[in-house]
């Protein structure tokens, strides 16, 4: 990843899929990763290995794994609630694979249906599954903390409690853990605390990434305080589609579109070709009529003259 | 205003109306920016004293400043495209006069039918005319670096020449610049450049202000680049309402109450009640049925328990 600066993970096929009604056929799945996986995308979590009766939307996530291991430089990742889904993941061969853990126990349990101790002992035993397995077919293991900065249910989270579960997680084996802001109450300054606290406890280099909603609008600057703290991978949903089926109000990732540009009009190399990704939003409007697609990116253009003359990162220079 | 962090100045009487081809009553506007005033909000650009046949949306803006006036506390400003502008708003009473300057002159052209020297010539008249004025009826006159970020005609804009123009602005005699995003072309790092940039040769006091679009979803996050920099006004537009109408494909103000509720998230004070400004959207939609109004935390709404119990600055506090 040392050609980039700042790894954009898209979590539309997962995140932005389990929140809606309509199920994406297979095959338009495909189609999107591949396609993404083309602009240059590096990292896509392409599925969640939940049992299908719960989210049908997501049955395919075996198939779809495998076939996005077929592609050529992309990183597979995959959400898993639990042991069993872990099981399923490392049998498909995700590369990454990402437990989370609603650092709100009520929305755990709403979530998850399951309590904090009942979640740590799933996570004990995919630390024991992976320790199994040889080096190369071992998947990092992120730990996700979500409802990180507020939860729907319970409302405000206490910071020292998340700080508690990223070390809980770590302790448990977690190769890193991320910052989930799954109700989209996060703020700049909230973020930028937050990180700092959490670092200063697992070391800079377990908290990598984090998972923002636009929900209030807020997704973008979140972004920003974010990477002043130099957190290095960021995820987005294309259209900004998906939200959090178990946390009602709360809806709507950031936008993988305007992200990429404003990383890219910053001079910030993510390896993504602007131009291309804008093309694949087609692809989900297609698969998914009827389905509210959300960015303004796509809406206004690019900038008059943006990146002509192979000049890059369009605002940096004097 | 040392009881406040940061000012947030409302726009959309002036930028979100003078967009949009309804003409809001009279008597709506003077609602809308009663309720604003009683919500808290310290400073509104009420109108732009340009001639009627160009903008009939604003013909009443010597009434308006005059009734903007009578609210307590707030102050009142005003757009003037030229001199004759500015005698107007001085004979109505405008607390604040702002004259823009198109720093692309193509843009200057095209908006105000006028080169650099031809704006220069006005902004010499209208400091001649404020130097006649006893100290407490003189308004603070600010020249807007209007396109400072890149013009929909001519593209990429010159740093360079932001710095040139905000320099020759302060040399004619205005007691401030504010830096505009006329064309939501701006990203963060840009943003942070251009403020260091335009401070170093003008003095950090003599730029405090910026005025952000968020037509590719980058507002807040240019906003909060922005206050890093120590900036301390920021304009914003009640709904998202506006645009220029001489910039094709630019619309969309920041989005004064995702700014607010971002702001009082942070802890930072703005002296406005969040409650109150929300509610003040019915009176627009009411005053402009079938205009699209922009904004996610209207839709979102509070974070369950936010400021509850007396406290404020929800994200705050560990």
């Amino acid at each position: 990843m040392s050609d980039i600066d700042i790894l954009v993970s898209e979590v539309g096929p997962r995140d932005g899929l389990q929140s809606i009604k309509s199920i994406m056929p297979t095959e338009a799945k495909k189609a999107w990763i591949k396609a993404e996986a083309d602009a240059g995308v590096p990292e896509i979590e392409v599925g969640s290995f939940v049992p299908p009766k719960l989210l049908p939307q997501l049955a395919d996530t075996a198939e779809i794994v495998q076939y996005a291991r077929t592609l050529p430089g992309l990183a597979v990742a995959a959400l898993v609630p639990n042991f069993k889904g872990a099981e399923n993941a490392v049998k498909a061969g995700a590369h990454k694979i990402t437990l989370p853990l609603s650092v709100s126990e009520t929305h755990s349990q709403a979530n998850l249906k399951k309590t904090h101790e009942q979640v740590y002992d799933e996570v004990r035993k995919v630390v024991e599954l992976l320790n199994t397995l040889p080096e190369d077919e071992r998947p990092d293991f992120e730990g996700g903390l979500s409802t990180a900065f507020g939860c729907t249910l319970e409302g405000k989270v206490p910071e020292s409690k998340v700080v508690e579960c990223a070390v809980k997680m770590m302790e448990l084996g977690c190769d890193e853990v991320g910052l989930s802001d799954t109700t989209g109450y996060a703020n700049p300054a909230q973020l930028r605390r937050l990180i700092k606290l959490i670092r200063a406890e697992v070391g800079d280099d377990k908290l990598q990434g984090v998972h923002l909603h636009n929900t209030r609008g807020l997704g973008l600057a979140n972004t920003i305080a974010a990477l002043e703290e130099g957190i290095t991978t960021v995820d987005a949903s294309l259209g900004g589609l998906g939200g959090c089926p178990f946390a009602p109000g709360a809806s709507g990732n950031i936008v993988t579109e305007d992200l990429v540009f404003m990383l890219d009009a910053m001079g910030l190399k993510t390896g993504i070709d602007l131009d291309k990704l804008l093309k694949v939003r087609d692809i989900v409007i297609a698969a998914l009529p009827g389905e509210e697609m959300y960015g303004f990116t796509p809406d206004a253009g690019l900038p008059k003259g943006y990146g002509s003359g192979g000049e890059k990162g369009w605002g940096i220079a004097a």
